[in-house]
């Protein structure tokens, strides 16, 4: 009962390079599954086994948002069948392969598809990535709010295969067209056949967004009020498409993804591991750690003006590792925090000071505990005879213990204030925080330690 | 029509500290919202709110799975009044909140629930947190493979209010029960009403999990196969419940804010940063940073040990932290990648010695990368003569160059390969990998930096 998909058989099979051969086997598969096998292979040899399947299964698989290369794909298919494909897709998925493709063949193929999917195109191409409108889509079921139960389920069953959801359907008022109601098909299905459509809908103006508003704000819609489909409007409020939750929780794997390889500290990869090519991978993850190490190198210059305290107190330099990873540690929590705050709305850009509020006090606790967890252990090695800290021992150890507090509040302060920064000068804060603050930070913390070492140490070791 | 939440409104009704007129003002507001009302106030107040409104809004707010405190707060109210609320949410939230209730409220509630609610919490609370059982639900239509289109329509209709979805309609082996077919509604509205219902079933014998199944590989499923409803089927692949995509989304959002947090290397905040309490925040992330600094002071007993070396070349002092970073950056790169391959499946356990095998020339060019720009600033600063290194600042400097080649190849190698060790041991690397990578590169780095040292400076500085 389980999706049988052997890895063992789609590869070999892949590896016959006759297309018509491999549709044929393919035919009968989940279109999901067939996109993972012709996602190992070549768009020319993708476009051929296309070619070769029957139309309908064709449209299904060029559907799929996980197809890679799709406009490449498309674009080594004979126009005129191009161009059929294309018409049966749903709209949203078209413009993204569109979108995608260079503007010669885009032009080439504008020329031939139906007039529905040019109109779609045009109402969905020019939005840009990040906002609703971009993964919206005009297929819909819209209805004028004077037609009755059975009039709307008679218009359902006729456009049923042609609209990506049928389950919500949008009321509109019948003089200006503005959304009046979304009415659920599982409410409509026991309503009085001869009654309003109205009297089906749930009595609430229906939610909806601006196809200009960002994308995170749609899902963030999506996910609170547990809806299939959300109404997009214009500024009259006309319906010009709906966002899918399907689109939306293939938004949330794509992001999930791509944050969690930001926070590592490089660039999402396009292609899975194991199969992107050697020095794709290394191009990817050769940038940020090259960037990161540059911006690391100021920790040497700042270690360098401080190169006669070091020759004076060496001890010092036993603890550089860890003031400057507490440092980082305590940075990349409070970053990450905001991060998330940020993103589902719990505090806003305006609440940057609130914020900055609680971090001082927490920064110089959180400091505190570590700062008597390092003192602690300088005192127990030297106590204990591990190590021989020197004369001042106990000067080294409030040293390490006032650094720390100061380290560790600068690095909270500075870990929750980026991403505000970063939001306001228009960055993603997700992306771009982490390698920030850790630079921000170690260059700091070494300027901080050895300004607390030379007050407390002066006149002893320094 | 964009929701209209407006925060200081709610707060100042709040304030008021009579749950009948909140209740007045709250009647008419989407339940979504009025969670966001509550969830700021105190659970005896939040269960009188519920009391006092209407009984269908109140079973709405608590069908919220956003609502916090569910269990306090349905413990606070009268039993008989609970009970009649319990038995009207829907299957999966009530046991959710059962779950949460101290034993002896738990067997007080269950005496009073009805039979069809005390049946699904039997079949629902065994299942553990983190399997696909655990988010199902029992609220499916499900009807024998004889039907016709009419009467499964008849059956929906009936049905209807009291299920969780009616857009996939599972067909049934009328004999031993097991599931043949799933239906989509949108379909069956088309279809010949004389017909059989397996006429506008897909051809395909439906996706299914099991109950003990990952969580995780539920919305794996959910999300490749654009399902709106997941069937959970026992061996004999009888359906004992479904898991919906508004679930999906809800634990897709939950995770990712866990999972960014824990990647900051913290306990996830169980509530808002704004609205937590200031030495619960501290809690959450006191602990993780106390274990870093702990695990941490390793690096002050690993430089003691090349105390004699650092006395002698003060100058390698300058560049632990450089090392250190890059070690630390190249580790993280690697474990987030592969968290990322193991969660969406793209690399398996067995994998390993692949990922190693990959990693290991990767780690060497980057390292190589890393080693020229470092070798090169030192060359830079001495020749410009910003900086004097000494004599033997060429040895210095490929000092550098290859303890970097070595961090960077050790960081990426074991990087890569402890997300399989922890989840071969049973943990969720996602978790627990970030802060183990950073200890062990930082600790090893110093080794590796002092060791090569050692070789290539013996007979000049050391």
């Amino acid at each position: 009962m389980r999706p049988t998909t052997s890895k063992r058989t789609t590869r070999a099979q892949s590896s016959t390079a006759d297309p018509a051969a491999l549709a044929t086997t393919l035919a009968e598969r989940r279109p999901e599954d067939i996109v993972d096998l012709l996602n190992q292979n070549k768009s020319g040899f993708v476009a051929a086994v296309l070619l070769a399947l029957p139309e309908a299964k064709a449209v299904a698989v060029l559907d799929q948002p996980r197809l890679r290369h799709g406009a490449g794909i498309v674009s080594m298919m004979p126009p005129d069948r191009a161009a059929r494909l294309l018409d049966q897709m749903s709209a949203d998925r078209v413009a993204d392969v569109v979108r995608e493709m260079r503007v010669s063949v885009r032009n080439d193929l504008l020329v031939l598809v139906g007039a529905e999917t040019k109109s779609a195109l045009e109402s969905l191409l020019p939005y840009p990535e990040d906002c609703a409108g971009a993964i919206m889509t005009t297929e819909f079921v819209a209805v004028p709010s004077d037609w009755t139960v059975e009039q709307v389920l008679a218009h359902v069953r006729a456009v049923e295969h042609t609209r990506e959801t049928v389950y919500a359907i949008y009321v509109l008022d019948p003089q200006h067209g503005a959304l009046r109601a979304a009415v659920p098909l599982r409410r409509l299905i026991g309503a009085d056949p001869k009654g309003n459509v109205l009297g089906a809908a749930a009595d609430l103006q229906p939610l909806a967004i601006a196809p200009d508003a960002p994308l995170d704000e749609a899902l963030r819609l999506i996910s609170k009020y547990n809806l299939l489909a959300l109404p997009v409007v214009d500024v009259e409020q006309h319906l010009i498409g709906i966002v899918t939750v399907d689109d939306a929780v293939d938004t949330l794997v794509a992001r999930q993804n791509a944050e969690v390889q930001h926070f590592g500290g490089m660039e999402p990869l396009s292609e899975p591991y194991m199969r992107i090519g050697f020095f794709e991978l290394l191009r990817r993850r050769a940038g940020w750690l090259c960037a990161l190490f540059l911006a690391e190198m100021l920790t040497a210059s700042a270690m360098q003006t401080y190169e006669a305290e070091l020759e004076k107190a060496i001890v010092l330099s036993l603890f550089i590792p860890l003031i400057m990873s507490s440092g980082g540690n305590s940075g990349s929590q409070a970053t990450s925090l905001m991060i998330r705050a940020l993103a589902v709305r719990e505090v806003h850009l305006g609440d940057w000071w609130r914020v900055m509020l609680r971090e001082l006090p927490t920064g110089i606790f959180l400091g505190a505990i570590l700062g008597v967890l390092g003192a602690t252990r300088i005192a127990a090695w030297q106590l204990l005879g591990l190590f021989d800290y020197g004369l001042h021992w106990m000067l080294i150890a409030l040293t390490i213990a006032v650094a720390l507090v100061g380290i560790v509040t600068f690095g909270s302060l500075t870990g929750s204030i980026l991403p505000f920064i970063l939001k306001r000068l228009g960055f993603d804060p997700a992306t771009a925080s982490a390698p920030f603050i850790a630079t921000l930070v170690d260059v700091t913390g070494i300027v901080i330690y050895f300004t607390t070492a030379s007050v407390i140490l002066r006149g002893t070791l320094l």
